[in-house]
């Protein structure tokens, strides 16, 4: 989802009334970000609090590629990683995740051997249908099982883009939250719905009901669904001690522009991207009785900072023992304070801009290659700006690209580099930078090898459900990341 | 301004909180236009209710050309024309304009010769400075007579944009509103204030508040303003008893950006261009005890419906004795009906696009010429979009390139001449067009003859001041328009 899917941030169908009045009684961030423009390492950021250059979460295959984790992936989160709901459960919280893990899915690395209590989801992408005999589908899990496959018992019909799944999602994130409350347990609820991702789906009753095709009937369905999800916590007599956050992992996929990809509003370009409409997203914070209504917000903000922000709600401390990237944002929401800290844009292992205060340095720029454009693969349509958009991949080290995000949102007028502004924003940027990278031990990358044999052949349960099948041999390879 | 610039359509600096404010109590309208990509158009056609084609505020110089009224323009706004103030004066209504009237500013053409009551502003924009042998400096006007000049009496600093205009425009509407409730005499207030066209200025005590510059800065002078004219209807006692609407007369001007120009948010190109973002506008309905407050409106609508609704507002009947463009939209406003009416978007008298529904067909495309495109004139700088934002007139009329604005508010993505999606809507469109086309009686084409000998060399009142210059020869010429 990006930027510019919400109403409260300017979409012009304005179709999403309950998170439009989440952020009416709550707290909109204007300018929160995502840890990298693609899921995985998103996600991986955001559960341990860390950037994934530190995580494992990126690929040293090729120079500044995005990676992420399809089923052929062989790695997955380490061990050594602390993620959020491994902490929370020393101060006796029940932990759940509800949609896509995508964080490796290899036995060691599911979800309930990293902290969680309950799943129901998928380890990956809904992508397919698969054959079964190239690839298998992708399992949906209950706890520790699988339960069945997409497009196989979890159906997504791929022509009228009907699917139930986020009912289900709902369904299910009602349940845990009503359990919660009548066992008097904390929880902490990982809702992690992936409607908005191609192939784009919506139930029936939401399909055709958005100006914007199918993929607003996705956002509605999503909106309609965190609207019911609200109101039951306030059902519930529970609301005033819930924090809820919303946000995206990635900016809006303009690659499946219109028909599957969301909006950026003014930013520039997409997802897989370090310009601010890869990287920008939706942010709501909600607290009926701590966080004061209508708040807006311009702290730069980060899905690391819920690892920290989580932690100081349940008076836990962040790990001492390693780095942690996110910020406890409490002092932000409750109090209206701003916390000055840079905002770091990566791609793989390469540190491609620094955002600080309102100016946000590029020390390099790419999209996509010359070769993977010319196939139409497009992440800034309609959106070129000449020696920003770069189809080579351009250094510029030692005279970094200026933009100050006041002025110039679109990120469309670089500053001279001869003007005092340039000078003064760029030696401060710089430092910051030195001081990153100095201090900087990147984890062991865990994007690097993909194998046929670990596909979803065979996950845990499949006997039952007659659902086994043969894995190929084994044929480790560097996996392939064009981007 | 654009229809990005404000905090309720996703501005990301969000610094319109009395807009904001206007449209939590009132209604939002996501769909609204201006009658023209250009200033004088768009005001001829608001206070007419008539397009600019009928009305006679375009050039037949070239085709398909922006033209409005700069100080050596010789024509203005035909006294055959009924203009709102006139009607308005039938029902006792006392007509006030505040700023920049942009109709013509020899005598023949003066506001209070049609309809207004008072005039405290200027004839033309405020560009400048000149040194007054070329080219008088632009009068401004209490009433009949000139009170002085912009740069001379009104000062403008280029350098700082410093200007207290915003401020006089403001105190003159609160004295003026204070005397009619005070006489308690029905009003229009035509507040035309133009603190965001460049040259943008602000008043000393706004400079630098804002985190998007100077422009930025003048955005949050016209919002605070606008604060304190609706403070002032609610101390009164008057708000239930006055409409109030806020909108623009054209989008953002991109060539003026990053520091003189706004944000079209999600949309194409800028002033100048018959793309969303040359006329898709903010507007903001408000009429406390009337409007439902948090209304959100996708109603097509347009400027010329100012003229029609507020007759509507009056108890007077639009003329019947000539077409007009502009619809009561007092049923959309406070009972939530939409009406189903096209948008038509021209440049001088060609039609270049028509809007239905969701659905835009462009029947010609040009931003501007190779030949002004290679000075550097851009209106839709990083946004070329191959085969739409032509620097060619390109004619579509046997296929026109078709948008769903819902999918595609970018105008990014047209649809394949080959789908029944597209032959479906072209149809409708098309039968919308024809019908126009066949009904429409241009007006004599006011802006194409220039002379420098009717430059504001010797204004009314000039004596009094000393202000008078020396008018050259008449040496009349067809006016230049380049795009």
């Amino acid at each position: 989802m990006g930027w510019g899917d919400l109403g409260a941030f300017g979409e012009p169908s304005k179709e999403t009334p309950n998170l439009d009045q989440m952020a009416a009684e709550g707290m909109l961030f204007l300018d929160f970000y995502t840890a990298s423009p693609l899921c995985s390492p998103s996600r991986a950021a955001l559960l341990t609090g860390r950037l994934p250059v530190r995580n494992g979460f990126y690929t040293t295959n090729g120079h500044a590629r995005n990676a992420y984790t399809p089923q052929d992936i062989v790695g997955g989160i380490p061990d050594s990683e602390l993620l959020l709901p491994e902490l929370l459960k020393k101060a006796g919280y029940t932990n759940k995740i509800i949609g896509k893990w995508h964080l490796g899915h290899r036995p060691q690395f599911h979800p309930l051997r990293h902290g969680f209590d309950e799943w129901f989801g998928s380890p990956n992408c809904h992508f397919g249908p698969y054959d079964s005999s190239e690839r298998p589908n992708i399992p949906l899990y209950r706890d520790w099982e699988m339960i069945g496959r997409y497009y196989e018992d979890f159906k997504i019909d791929q022509k009228t883009g009907e699917a139930n799944l986020t009912q289900l999602y709902l369904q299910e994130a009602l349940d845990f939250i009503s359990k919660q409350q009548a066992s008097q347990q904390p929880f902490f609820l990982y809702w992690a719905i992936d409607a908005t991702h191609a192939p784009v789906y919506a139930s029936k009753q939401f399909l055709g009901t958005s100006q914007r095709g199918l993929y607003g009937d996705a956002v509605r369905e999503i909106d309609d669904s965190i609207g019911k999800i609200l109101k039951h916590l306030q059902n519930l007599g529970i609301s005033e001690n819930t924090f809820v956050f919303f946000t995206s992992d990635n900016g809006a996929a303009l690659i499946s522009a219109p028909k599957q990809g969301g909006s950026n509003g003014p930013f520039l370009c997409g997802k897989q991207t370090t310009f601010e409409g890869g990287m920008r997203e939706p942010a709501i914070a909600w607290w009926p009785g701590h966080i004061p209504a209508g708040g807006v917000s311009h702290q730069l903000g980060s899905v690391m900072d819920l690892f920290s922000t989580s932690l100081s709600l349940a008076n836990l401390q962040p790990p001492s023992d390693r780095q942690i990237d996110g910020i406890d944002l409490l002092p932000v929401i409750l109090q209206g304070k701003l916390i000055d800290r840079p905002i770091f844009y990566y791609r793989g292992n390469e540190l491609m801009a620094v955002r600080a205060g309102l100016y946000k340095a590029h020390y390099w720029t790419w999209s996509n290659s010359w070769e993977e454009h010319s196939k139409g693969i497009d992440f800034c349509p309609g959106q070129s700006v000449a020696g920003v958009t770069t189809h080579t991949q351009e250094e510029h080290t030692y005279l970094p690209l200026l933009f100050h995000l006041g002025r110039d949102p679109g990120e469309k007028y670089p500053l001279s580099f001869a003007s005092e502004e340039y000078q003064r924003a760029v030696e401060h940027i710089s430092g910051l930078l030195q001081q990153h990278k100095a201090t900087l031990v990147p984890g062991q990358p865990q994007l690097n090898v993909c194998d046929q044999a670990v596909m979803n052949w065979s996950p845990p349960g499949c006997e039952k459900l007659g659902k086994c099948l043969k894995a190929p041999e084994s044929d480790p390879k560097k996996c392939s990341w064009p981007h």
